[in-house]
């Protein structure tokens, strides 16, 4: 794919996407143009609104990066500061403020700022030039201003069995073949958020290899546009109602997430896209750190939260209930909750070290124990917001009983509630609180805040690696008198 | 409504709602037909599925009943005995296991135990003749094995206001007219269970009255099928999933819950079919004796744990991770959660108390507890569900997409689990949990467990008058040795 | 020890502990009398309360016993009805109430219930005649109106090894020598609640056994004052405030537990009082019998509940916050925790069912899932009320600063709360809250809570065997519609 | 005081406190030299810690001052970058793990970074002298290297009135008389942490003020030896454990907290070191400012929980349990717990901003959010440190009795647990357990936790305030497309 002049904004962006020719599936069909798709568009709009922030913000949106010398959108910038790790999570929270969903690019900057150190410890210590064909490459998506997806999940088929040992050897992404002048890969990645949305992806390992497996010890750039790639576009509770024609059963009409697995049948990849290939001691390397920026990243969620806290409290004032201490008591604990995830997340950007490469890289404890907060909080918020809406949140009729003039007038009267409020905005409200509990956006707001960047066991394990036991042993020894 | 004769099935019963002419909306369109309405449906097999468990499990969904002298179904029946209180739980989870979803006829039997006993004590008082009034009404119905449905919840309007009150005083159910031989009420319920799969429903007081409310305290029963009845069926997520025409994405394709708006447009009631009628002193005491009945039989919902709970487990079976630690410690915290349902809720039925009118009444404090209960655990089981499910439950492509020649064979490839399971299966058993926890069902396992019977702040209201704080205050005083 | 006549309530009951010589050990000294010693009494007098409560409600803490063919006190009563189990969990949360500790009879009472119908399959089996002993046993014990202790925890050694493989063989209590007329045992049992106010001793197995621990498969009864049983007393938290002269800053300064080790040094066991040798396959069995009594008797600690609720109810009145929310809301909060607790005990004894024996035994996985609740609610309960009571709760000066003339008048002055309270009162509820949440009957509240009948991991592997997770699995599978 | 030389050490520290002659009561005693006395050391022990780690670890426990061009104690610094907010908490957290208590300063040094800004804002407004007096006296102590106490809390009398409406106009710290050269003071403050291990306490109000409060409206600076104070020492749990002579029992023998009532009779203070008198409007600000520091100060108690993880760590070792996956994972979550109060406190302190006199004032929701986790996770880690140990915790022998030559055999042979642990060792950690949980440092630990800084409705109210609920209403407006 190869960008004449940079994308500058959002309507660009979208431009960008279509005429692509994707092999896209979705509800049993192929889908001829991804960007009209009524249910697929919203997922596109968000990540659209990511590209407008850098426009209206480009302090909070955009850096500047000493590779391309210039500045570029945050999603593409490999950090140089503290301050750049720290400055993501203040756009994560305000793109999730506005968009109310998984705006998709954070796999991808995650992936760039975990491959940049890696591949640079990769050189020091085997002399691969990986490296410098992975800053040109970033260098490229800067100045086309270009999304990249990462690509990480692999289906893993039997989960006691390592790669190599698989029935189908599939069922982890692999180099099928080696040419001199590139590899060719075959496998699925699974869950890619925001894929099909992305100009390019990062594929990476998902998991620590033995030397066994070193055909899936690969990572590589390829262009979404590339024919062997197939898209099999994941449902969403809800997701059908972006066909019905109108907007306020969507809850949010204009934005929601995307996931889909991706299929790569036997894709050539030229060598100057290749990053790892055999390296199986790096793999457990690359996720620990991909994984250290991605767990923070779920501050994002932070900003979901702040929409559901705001539509909790609307619908509160709506049903004329906002004084009763009982909701003002459910308000705050949101919030405490809320800002709880954030302090953890911020946190690990804030205590981030340089690595080698020259980047940053953020608090690994911290960082899983925020991803660890978002497994819980939100599920607690998003029934701390049902409470307070009401049952008329799972039983309101639909936005064409409205529309109908016989249920219409009945719907309007009876479901007048406090003098002053219309019951349209009551129900888009209502709507919402849907959209974000048990309808598509729930998917980001609750599954994905589970699952995304890892299950929470994964994060045990990792804070059972971080937590130094035995030092905390000492200090109880000290203190109750136990000299070995 | 006459029955010729008494319904023996859930066929017969399927077959009793046809042809009843009724003004049913949903999407925009009346409805011709509810039974054939494939999202409607669901709901109304719910219900049969309570006849087949009589004629299956006579013992557990039958009793006999000495008013109209014949075994009826339990759900029909006036309590005679604290085990009959403690059988209406049996039933509740057994039925909650077998359809995973608001089996949609607790809320008549907890409104006729309620009502018997209020209108003998109202008659006790007054001299009023409602108790037998009752008795007849509760005996035809016996007969006829009919559904009955209770009405409570008004739509309330502006909440810091009463009933007469209100700007619109049409926005509690209210008589606008008496007449020599009836009454005629007009107004709304709101989030109606199962009403129009019922024969009748009987219509009660949402809360506390007043004496300035008294054309607000109005019990009384109406056939479904009274013209000047309109149901606005509510939305419920994931609804139109049943309109695809496949089974697997429905998750439960068989039994979903039903909560529609029911429109009370100046309907005549003859006398004997008033069972209050302007004694507003007895409207508290009728909800408090109604939701003491139908907090505990929320223990319904331990039956969906117990669902939820197997297919947990079955989908760690089906992913290979069944034996590790943390996903069996998971499980029994789910199961640990829905027993501590279980046993506030049978408690409660077990500590039941006599009446003056001769039926059992459960334990108060411990029903509200129960409840209480219900508003917080499922959710923390949906959440643990989900976890153990992994990403795939909110991820996994269409049952069109396993259907289609190009994608289905790619999805069955690498969905792959462990060795000798089917994808199919895989699928089935991730798309029940969706249903669960953000789907059609998830309004009934959640929202329902939060708002139905009252909503948290309703029990914690509950809870401080039965606690007997000042009880408590004397024994800490005694062994604090304060003496007054 | 023979009874001359039946001890009739408390104070007889105090009278029957003197000049026992037993040799007990506390704080380095061997107490010369427990019954004066100021560390002890409080726990003989928990004990005493529950002879005086059958004299004051007979109906709650006695029973006609078929046995002894005469009324007893309801711990020496072997169950013969459903209501017999319930009532003993009634007469439990009243004596909680009455003493705010833990009185210490249940571990006897259901060390009998459980050996009652254990003994009797065992002779089933195989012939043994311990039934018809254990009968004649309990018999006397009615007679004289003694109070038996339940001793069943073993030291344990290393709890990788079964008992017949430790090092030490005496870990477990074992059978040193079996003669024609009885036997001889060795070992020790740990924190026996309330022993040395007992007459009487039962001795247990702890766990499962194999063949190979055939010495330790041992039921026994000892004479609390045999010469060969050493007590050391287990230190409790603030233990000596008893001795400092006053009674406020005891804060219950009348009522306290009791845990104590005790040594057995070769006692000799005659034949009639032996109710196990060897059947090591019913070790098992007679540790779930037990457990099943003896969680759901831990119903005890919501009469505890009951107290620190008043306690916390009476500060914030005291402090003049009675009417705030959040002080109304956690009040609420406790009550529920408290009652759902209760919900689950009592449940669990009104599904008792009826052994061979003829008595009757608690439903397994409602005791165990009452008894984990109490490993967690208590130190809710805990950390709510010292929410409640403000940081003066571990502040406050010593009783004898208050009787101090310079600082006496200090003191009365700034503690000074809300009109009409006086600084006195406030200082004893203030003692009763740290008494119940870090101090003396803190081990009781919560540390026996955490880990009397067994800790929480125990109820978690009995609730993994209860839950019937296949059924479960069938339930899931039947509704996604997966046929294997 | 004034200082001759600067004090350089612990030991120098506790030199400097002898022969003061301060009025300290305790148990109904004036205590003679409180240095010398057993219970009071410890507290002693744990400043004069604070002092050493200067020594030790000069780049984490001092800074280099501007004020007095010197490197200062850091407890005695004005912060003068993000990064010294930042050092505050690195060194609390440190200092919690090398004592396992309250180590009692930072009261002082928050009390001076309040009083820094809110001093130089008064003047900036009106004209008074106040900041550079303040300036003066923190030159001074940094000089002389003195330890400052902040005193905040009044008595407070009827919650429900001011102070100046108080039937006893002394419940809250007054001016009495105000002189030419000075000002005279009255009054009480509660619950002072470390105050009489200081060598100089500032005064100030503990709560928004009106106009009529005038005299209420009072900060200065009191030597600790001012002969007009009177302390009385708070009893803690298991206090008199450190009269008994060994060191096992107390579980920490070196170090505990302090907290005392100060009771304030007409002292008399020169202009010079009064910092506000009479500007009420000024009291809220120093308040919220105060506590924003303050509440996040709390991150010191996860230098205690990880002197309670290693104990549970260690216990489960010498318990021969460390591998089983339930211990672990317990272990985890009380890491993941510890590391959430973490990361919220030191984002606040990362988030930083400057105050117009040039100090850096934390972040005030992030602090708010800290504290009030504080007020939860503690007692959760208690309860997982109690579940680790074993009943053990709370039953064990005395010490003495494992002195006592009858008993001290038996307790070595039967509480032998793992091989190559000796039983001591396991008495060692089990006490330390409880000095944390149920013990003297559990005053510390929990209740300490639980209402230092304000108590948990203290933090939702000033959460409420931050939550900014308006922004995210429109936010929530937005993506439901409600246009007003």
């Amino acid at each position: 794919m190869i960008a004449t002049k940079a994308i500058e904004n959002g309507a660009e962006y979208i431009a960008s996407l279509r005429g692509r020719n994707l092999k896209v599936y979705f509800l049993g069909d192929r889908i001829a143009e991804p960007v009209d798709h009524p249910v697929i568009r919203p997922s596109i709009n968000a990540v659209a609104r990511t590209y407008d922030l850098a426009v209206e913000q480009p302090e909070l949106a955009t850096a500047w990066s000493s590779l391309s010398k210039r500045r570029v959108n945050r999603f593409l910038h490999v950090t140089e500061s503290v301050e750049d790790v720290v400055s993501q999570n203040r756009m994560q929270r305000k793109l999730g403020q506005l968009t109310g969903t998984c705006f998709q690019r954070c796999v991808g900057m995650d992936a760039i700022n975990s491959l940049f150190s890696v591949s640079f410890d990769m050189d020091a210590q085997h002399g691969t030039g990986y490296h410098s064909l992975f800053r040109d490459f970033i260098i490229r998506m800067q100045e086309a201003n270009y999304v990249i997806g990462g690509a990480m999940t692999d289906p893993k088929g039997d989960r006691s069995k390592a790669p190599a040992d698989q029935t189908d050897p599939d069922l982890f992404v692999r180099i099928v073949e080696r040419r001199a002048d590139g590899i060719v890969i075959r496998g699925a990645k699974m869950h890619q958020t925001g894929c099909l949305n992305s100009h390019w992806i990062v594929v990476m390992p998902t998991m620590r290899l033995r030397e066994a497996d070193r055909d899936y010890a690969v990572c590589a750039a390829i262009p979404v546009d590339d024919p062997g790639l197939t898209f099999i576009y994941g449902r969403q509770s809800c997701d059908t109602r972006a066909l019905e024609g109108g907007e306020i059963d969507q809850g949010n009409a204009q934005f929601s997430g995307q996931e889909a697995m991706i299929l790569i049948d036997d894709v050539f990849i030229p060598n100057h896209l290749v990053f790892m290939d055999g390296q199986t001691e790096y793999a457990a390397m690359l996720v620990e750190r991909f994984t250290a920026y991605h767990r923070r990243s779920y501050v994002c969620k932070t900003g979901l939260g702040d929409v559901i806290i705001g539509a909790a409290a609307l619908i509160a004032d709506y049903n004329g209930v906002a004084s009763a201490s009982h909701i003002k008591d459910k308000l705050v604990e949101m919030a405490h909750l809320n800002e709880t995830i954030y302090g953890a997340g911020i946190a690990a950007s804030h205590e981030s070290q340089p690595t080698p490469a020259g980047n940053y890289q953020p608090d690994d404890l911290l960082a899983n124990v925020c991803k660890h907060n978002v497994t819980r909080f939100p599920y607690e918020l998003a029934r701390l917001a049902q409470d307070i809406a009401g049952g008329l949140v799972a039983t309101l009729p639909s936005e064409k009983d409205f529309d109908n003039p016989e249920t219409g007038p009945l719907l309007r009267k009876y479901l007048k509630g406090r003098e002053g409020v219309s019951v349209e905005h009551r129900a888009r409200v209502l709507r919402l609180i849907e959209n974000m509990t048990l309808g598509r956006n729930a998917v980001g707001y609750l599954t994905e805040s589970m699952h995304g960047a890892g299950s929470p066991q994964a994060q045990r394990i990792q804070i059972a690696r971080q937590m130094n036991i035995e030092q905390k042993k000492e200090l109880a020894k000290k203190l109750a008198g136990i000299r070995d």
